[in-house]
């Protein structure tokens, strides 16, 4: 069976980060879901790209409370939605005690120190979050320089423009190093 | 007046070469139309995601008949969609004409070969489709090895893997090196 991932859209997501994440998970074989935080209607993302959900995320939880990995796509209103949510905050923490992967890129890293979650991880995310980061409680190890961090089953990553690294390193992590090789080579990532 | 840029959306376009190109230009200070070749109703791309579009093809060149750029996105059955319509081949060539930007990436070059388009010039594309446009009438020059081909008013690009760097050509082409540079920084494609 394919390994299933669970990607939450809230208005104002940042849309390359949302949608190259899901993407690449699909060339990688990984069962995704886009899930809209409030709904399965239209979501208006950043840079007002609007993207339809393939269902709402009350009914992705309905169809299965547990995925392989769940993942946070960035943008700062987008963000701050995910960290008000207190859905997002349970299963979260609980996909963080299963040990599945429980990712997040660019300022989405912010929701994992809104809901207590990846405490005491080394985790990165986009610079201008990382005061947010850096000097919460719960003993966040900031890492700069990277692409994308991971820790245990804790991944981050930095903007948009990492996006790419990050697809790569959570199809790895589900599906191995030689689908996130094939991937990338069929992306013309490198060997244009 | 900012500069203008038409991208058309076809179903089956491959939606992170469609989003990713619309969201760095929108960053880089471009008014982006993105159109949906048969109507405004949203559209189900190459990995499932649907992308509803800003309005119809019809509508945006009822708008305006001529914008600084004209980007077709990739994707096989979408850039097969925009090789049959003689709606997109009219506009490629009048564009083409006045000297606008004529820009494609990943299989949408296959495009400009099956409307005449870009005849003579240096191109690039997805490797697989290398054969269509090399062997081609029309003395096309083809380019492997570059992720970004720019010949006079035509860009083109090779994949997935190179929209990033798609995306920062245009923007330079359109508002100049330093703005392109500006949104590199920003979405932290280097300098992580």
């Amino acid at each position: 069976m394919s390994k299933s991932a669970l990607v939450i859209l809230a208005q104002g997501a940042e849309e390359m980060e949302t949608i190259i994440t899901v993407d690449m998970l699909r060339r990688g074989g990984v069962t995704v879901t886009l899930a809209g935080l409030d709904g399965n209607s239209p979501v208006l993302c950043s840079r007002q790209v609007t993207v339809v959900p393939d269902k709402s995320l009350a009914d992705a939880l309905a169809a299965n409370p547990q995925y392989d990995a769940v993942i946070l796509p960035g943008g700062l209103e987008g963000s701050d939605r995910l960290s008000k949510s207190s859905v997002v905050g349970t299963l979260l923490k609980e996909h963080e005690k299963a040990g599945k992967i429980v990712a997040a890129i660019c300022a989405a890293p912010t929701a994992f120190v809104a809901h207590g979650v990846a405490q005491g991880k080394r985790v990165t995310s986009y610079p201008t979050t990382k005061d947010k980061i850096a000097g919460a409680a719960g003993g966040y190890q900031y890492v700069e320089g990277e692409r994308v961090v991971v820790d245990g089953n804790i991944v981050t990553s930095r903007g948009p423009g990492t996006a790419y690294w990050f697809g790569l390193k959570l199809i790895e992590l589900l599906t191995g190093k030689e689908k996130a090789d094939t991937v990338e080579k069929g992306m013309i990532i490198t060997g244009y």
